[in-house]
């Protein structure tokens, strides 16, 4: 029976990989990997550093095209459901090609694969389709969030009181209700400057060499953050960046 | 300076240790360990497992008495604040004596420290009380909420949705608002019965040798995995168990 293995790396940090991760790359026969364009290089830069530094000689690497992706759609969800299909369609005939029966292959995962990543619904999809067969294994990785939260020295939650986390998209749309804690990632509109009085713990490229981090009362940190996000998007070609939001109350 | 890490170990497997953490803890000089009594004995022995495994020779272990606490207060986070305090005086007694003025000492957390864990807030407390003087650096972990999406192979969010991390007290108040996917920690009630609509996936023990997982319609599982828990508990003598909870919905 063929075997995956959904392998979270961590959010930038080589040394976010596990032990379980580091082993499992080491069985790994063959590596899968989706090319996303040229903006994201530092990202397969990792990747590949880290295929490098655990894997055996004898492995394969095999590189796909990532389908092109709207990513200022009018849908939403149905766009990301179309655009996973036909991920899901190159990746079975990446499968089908170059992993056989007995072997071992891998995708590596940023983050934590559990967190808004869609490589395991587009694994379904194409076991769902039927045309290959396999066993596969999750192994959880160092999100981006947790990332954050080590940085700024924060706990997500406040004693015994829940959070979201959420994306800048809802968070455009309001506060989100219940909750006095919410973290944020996908955010491309800087939602947190609608609430001035919230405390942010922000961070780009958190945990890699260009990791910058911001702090404060959003009324005072807000113009610093946006300014700089601007800045370092242009520097880069990309950014990803993600923010707790803390609602000050009585407590 | 001294140093302080707080360093995330996991959620029960030793390999959910990160390459960062086990370097951090070959630095440590002195490891303090807080005693949780018999009941979570099998907890201190991973922490003593991992502590063997990758620190120096030279290193010493500082174990203090954790005070008491009352599981089950009516005022919640006034006990919870109360007994930080107290933690906070240990701690900065087990500091004060045993870790001198160039040396780096660590904290081993369960899980990520990010997470329901009150290490991050009596370290600040400690400092704020001017006792004595350190750096502190937080080392994140692979939380359980990571080990169980992963054992259950399921994104925590679905596509461009949020979703609430919360405690079993506050989900028996009521769904939460604004969220169809809750990760419900800490939960001593079984809060979960009250949703036969919903889906979960629970787990205890997740990612040790005693695991146990289960997944379904609430109504089909809910009675299983009462029993299930309570059998459990009464055999180790005590239980940490998470779930999601996934409310159906048209998409
Ligand atoms: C498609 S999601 C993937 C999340 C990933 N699975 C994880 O666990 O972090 C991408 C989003 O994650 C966040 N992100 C990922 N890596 C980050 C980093 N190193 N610093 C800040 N944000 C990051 C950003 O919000 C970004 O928009
Ligand atoms: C005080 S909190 C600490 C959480 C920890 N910092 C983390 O990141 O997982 C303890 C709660 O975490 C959850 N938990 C921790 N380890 C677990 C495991 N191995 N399996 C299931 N639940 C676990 C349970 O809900 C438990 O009540």
């Amino acid at each position: 029976m063929r075997k995956i293995y959904l392998i979270g790396i961590g959010a930038g940090d080589p040394d976010h990989l596990t032990l379980q991760a580091a082993k499992a790359i080491g069985r790994t026969d063959v590596f899968f990997l989706l090319d996303k364009g040229e903006v994201k290089a530092s990202l397969v830069d990792l990747r590949e550093r880290i295929i490098r530094g655990y894997s055996k000689p004898s492995r394969r690497m095999v590189t796909g095209r990532d389908p092109d992706r709207d990513r200022t759609p009018a849908d939403y969800e149905g766009t990301v459901a179309d655009w996973r299909s036909r991920r899901a369609l190159v990746i079975e005939e990446m499968l089908v090609e170059h992993l056989r029966e007995d072997e071992t292959g891998s995708f590596l995962v940023w983050g934590d694969p559990s967190l808004f990543d869609s490589s395991l619904a587009i694994l379904d999809e194409v076991l769902g389709r039927g045309a290959i067969d396999f066993e596969y294994e999750v192994i959880p990785g160092i999100s981006s969030v947790s990332a954050l939260a080590a940085k700024h020295r924060v706990p997500l939650n406040r004693v015994g009181q829940p959070f979201q986390v959420t994306t800048g998209r809802r968070l455009a749309e309001g506060w989100p209700e219940g909750v006095d804690d919410v973290v944020v990632m996908l955010d491309a509109q800087q939602a947190f400057t609608a609430y001035p009085d919230a405390d942010i713990f922000w961070g780009a490229y958190v945990s890699t060499e260009d990791e910058i981090l911001r702090s404060g009362r959003v009324s005072e940190v807000a113009d610093d953050i946006v300014r700089t996000r601007s800045d370092a998007r242009a520097e880069h070609g990309w950014i990803m960046d993600t923010y707790l939001l803390r609602r000050r109350t009585d407590q």
